[in-house]
């Protein structure tokens, strides 16, 4: 087994600065991998720049995926980004904390696969860094083309109503049991570029559900400075998810983290639009609740309907 | 004493952004940090994609550096990226991976050292990220703006004069007497995005020193399809470097990392041009050697005048 410390850094990379090379030339990459920095030609448009990681035993363990899905992972949360504001991903920089230890051929195939998944977003690596480190940690930073109108999380108002792609709660659970040490399959995070450019001609604000529904609405509500009220009644739940929590599962998926869906509020002007544009989204949205005028808090309509304000409810690196 | 998981990844990150949006605004950023993916705006010209990360216990020990220091150094080895190929920097992201227990004032301050030296050359932090992890590892990725012509490691040819910006051995001093437990200062690496903005209109090929002179001669020499002779001799040392090892501080001068310099290749017919520059480049700049045809390998005049070949002599992060 060829192990990084047999490899070397400087081998490691320039062995794959030279598969890179050996792809089709793309007109926008003047410089690729190899040299101090890469250089590239975007197009006339404002440019979004993100960056988002995966920390071993933070956010994954050794184990819960193979390696090619942790680098499509690590694209993933990155292009969920600038899914959320629109957004087209173009570049990436990919910078890896690696373990002496850590086999080659495993970091050959997380590379692969996120250069996989960036190309069929549109995007590609040209480059980044590798360290030395005690544990594996993916950091990667993407460039993305805004569309004519961004949007943020600021913009919406009172009375536009609350949708979500997708659905919710698979990988959370997949989280809950691999972290409780049953089997468990960690799910790909969904594709949502092509549905956030098309959904951004409607949106009043859009953000990506990576801690938690509830707390995700609740920065968009802040952002927006208005309030929300979700019915948890009307969530898409995955399979999976209300299989294996049954009543229970609404409140659950609301909370879990890692689903990488888009939320997105929508003035009621536009609701004629979005109609239009749904079926070309390739994936289900879902109406779940609607925003309010007044603080910026998050009340749920539980399945009783019942209304209550909820705290803290998602994912926080530092609280738990 | 407020530690990060008293303060919460989302608290910590909303009061930076509130500091950051506070700061003088930059038509080139249409949205800072807070959102999904910043929004900036770059000038017609190409741009430089790098990104480079300082990890604990690999780049940096605690206690070596105050957290100050350690941000400007987080956006020097990123400048210096950016510098080796005559670019601007611009627009940055800071990734963070902290421990809980880490004093949130510390954090503030590391980002408020990024964030002045970042400035310092022209350039803006736009957003990042902010994960748990068991140690301190700061990653940042920089655009930048390439100059009318790109200087990459490729362009040298046999017969050009090799210059070093600076001076070299006082970085790799300190870092072998911190490892050995003695007292000693990190320096901050030096700032030379001027320097090699002005470079550029003269070198075939340069590189920043970060693992060490020979080492990086020798990527050059391999992307350039050139041999290289080093004359020790005529190395700039740095003067605490020079009083502590006499005889011995070129050689250990010439394989110590850490340095931050940059290493320019200049064709004989730009010396006129270059001897025009260098009164404006903000610091000395040495001849140190010449490129050969021939294979790409690193020789070394030692100061006997005798001409060795060197072996692996500089930094890898998986072979020591």
């Amino acid at each position: 087994v060829r192990r990084l410390r047999d490899v070397g850094e400087h081998a490691w990379i320039a062995a794959l600065a030279r598969r890179l090379a050996a792809r089709r030339a793309d007109r926008r990459v003047l410089l690729g991998p190899g040299d101090d920095a890469a250089a590239i030609r975007p197009g006339r448009r404002p440019l979004l720049f993100t960056a988002d990681a995966l920390v071993e035993n933070v956010h994954f363990r050794a184990g819960w995926a193979a390696p090619a899905a942790l680098g499509r992972r690590a694209w993933a949360v990155n292009a969920s980004d600038l899914a959320a504001m629109g957004g087209v991903p173009r570049f990436a920089l990919l910078a890896l904390e690696a373990p002496p230890a850590l086999r080659a051929a495993d970091l050959d195939a997380l590379v692969r696969g996120f250069v996989a998944a960036a190309r069929r977003d549109g995007a590609r690596l040209v480059g980044g860094n590798l360290a030395a480190g005690p544990h594996l940690a993916i950091t990667a930073a993407v460039i993305g083309e805004a569309p004519g109108a961004m949007v943020t999380r600021a913009g919406a108002r009172p009375g536009d109503e609350l949708y979500v792609t997708g659905a919710l709660g698979a990988a959370g659970l997949a989280v809950r049991r691999l972290t409780a040490g049953a089997a468990a399959r960690l799910p790909d995070p969904p594709r949502r570029v092509r549905a956030g450019r098309l959904l951004a001609r409607v949106a009043s604000a859009m953000i990506d559900v990576s801690d938690g529904l509830l707390q995700d609405a609740g920065q968009l509500c802040r952002a927006s400075r208005v309030g929300a009220e979700i019915d948890l009644g009307r969530l898409p739940i995955a399979g999976a998810c209300r299989r294996a929590l049954g009543r229970r599962a609404a409140a659950f998926a609301a909370r879990a983290g890692e689903d990488y869906e888009l939320l997105v509020a929508v003035p009621p002007a536009r609701e004629p639009a979005l109609r239009r544009l749904a079926p070309r989204l390739g994936c289900p949205l879902t109406p779940v609740g609607r925003l309010l005028a007044g603080r910026p808090v998050v009340r749920v309509r539980g399945l009783d309907g019942r209304v209550a304000r909820i705290g803290r409810g998602g994912f926080d690196h530092f609280r738990r």
